[in-house]
């Protein structure tokens, strides 16, 4: 059992509890994956363009390790946390900026692979690069990416309604094998479903599924019951398990940094998604139900079992 | 003799180098105080906002040090340092996100005392808090803040021409004994200025004036004649010098983290700073002059003499 008093979870929820009287200026406050902020048009009344912004760190031993990974792929994974967090609002990215506390053992040409990945995951996804902070200390290396982006419609974690289906795209597990810091952000692919299909809740997998799944509850008040036999297993999920003797389900369940997308939808809209091509699988996995049920998890048994979060929280 | 070919000035160079081509959605892009990035107006046609965004990260042991300094300070600081960029574009705050890498030893007491100094410098310059980012490591504490500000006309560094007059805010040196970590960023203070003169450029004071009236010169193709006898000298400046030795003029030239206002002004703008009350004492220290003559100092003597760069690279 995990210390609800201590740990990042109950540090943000309480945050938020200190926030709770809003802001004139805020559309989407804290706790989903991106804010939005009212931008007034200057000169132009009352009109306001709305702008979304997400901020993630990535750390030398936690998020990445540099006596294994390149330097290139770290600074692409600092980028594409954050635009994970555009494509779960099925959002648009803007602009960013990174804020980069270099280890002083670094050279030049260190510093220069790093923001080439940076630079190039930035590229790929049509964000403009504006600028940052150079910092340099005797400790690892911690990088900061913070994104804008925009949404017609930004999908909440707080859209979920009971009865609706639960889907997911791409397979889960074992990102710790490369595609943890290799991944490509769905933010083409959440845009697509986002037209296709009336989506209730988004967000993407980071903390692993058995956790997110709760975000999405907890923040939508309601209940999931995932079927186990349904959840779409990685390669690398395989892999690890026939190496660690875990199950293949647990890795998918409980790894993170998957960066997959984790969605609802209405009912009706379920038929739709099973033959609709968004440029990577979508999987129905499950469906949400009243919030008294909780979020459960069908076993191989036809038995519905509390599912059990084993998800990554770094601090506890 | 610094070494150019490492140093952070090297690498930020290398980067703009890097993005010369620009983007279409980027009206100031990296090497300001802060970026400006146009947000389209949803649903109305070719309108769009433009958005001011900046970051900055705070070391333990580089920019402030727990040993000896309250966590509610450091919490102050991180926001503080990017609303001095704020200032420097003359710009309004909008709202600000924050991404902390605890140490793993961290109580949630002590997370929660550096949230109250972010929320607090927050809440003082009517700044949304919007979210962040938590996570936790085996090394010291690393606090990113990223805000989000307008301006009518933001104030470039880019912007003086020879022939104006330089001026600063406050006093400068000394910062070390205290100000560095509780100071109040120049906002009102100068959206005051650009109302009531016609401001060249200006930026805030982090680097030492030695250094940082060099990158308003290089960033606007011109000199800069300092006279050291009008500099104001902060009494932290004089307490320090009196400790180790230096001069206060050293102290006030390069000690860095001074956060007040650097700007410049049309001559015929001269007379009206001085009568000027924008809440802080402001001083005229000098002009600009063609870039041929470099950046110099006038000495007590009346010669004038290249003015050293002593102000502080992180990374070097």
């Amino acid at each position: 059992m995990r210390t609800e008093e201590r740990g990042e979870l109950a540090y943000i929820r309480w945050i938020r509890s200190r926030l709770a009287g809003g802001d004139r200026r805020v559309t989407i406050g804290p706790g989903d994956d991106m804010a939005e902020v009212l931008v007034p048009l200057l000169d132009k009344g009352q009109d306001r363009a709305r702008v979304l912004i997400g901020t993630d760190t990535i750390l030398d031993g936690v998020h990445f390790d540099l006596g294994r990974d390149r330097l290139e792929d770290v600074g692409w994974k600092a980028v594409a946390v954050n635009l994970s967090d555009v494509a779960a609002m099925a959002g648009e990215p803007l602009a960013a900026v990174g804020a980069v506390a270099l280890p002083r053992s670094f050279g030049m040409a260190e510093a220069q692979r790093l923001f080439e990945g940076m630079s190039r995951c930035a590229e790929v996804y049509d964000t403009a690069w504006v600028g940052g902070d150079v910092t340099a200390w005797e400790h690892p290396l911690a990088v900061t990416v913070t994104v804008l982006a925009q949404a017609e419609h930004p999908v909440r974690r707080s859209g979920a309604r009971p009865g609706q289906w639960i889907g997911v795209t791409g397979a889960l597990g074992g990102s710790l094998l490369g595609k943890h810091l290799t991944f490509s952000p769905r933010v083409r692919e959440a845009r697509r479903l986002a037209e296709a299909v009336s989506l209730g809740a988004m967000m993407d997998l980071s903390d692993g599924l058995s956790s997110d799944v709760r975000h999405i509850g907890e923040e939508s008040g309601c209940g999931a019951i995932i079927e186990g036999a349904r959840i779409p297993i990685a390669e690398a999920a395989r892999e690890l398990a026939a190496r660690d003797g875990r199950g293949p389900l647990d890795h998918a369940l409980n790894d993170g940094e998957d960066f997959e997308l984790l969605f609802t939808v209405d009912e009706a809209d379920a038929e739709r998604l099973a033959g609709l091509d968004v440029g990577v699988p979508v999987t129905v996995i499950g469906r949400t139900v009243e919030s008294s049920r909780g979020i459960l998890m069908v076993d191989e048994e036809g038995r519905e079992q509390p599912l059990q979060r084993g998800g990554y929280e770094h601090w506890r």
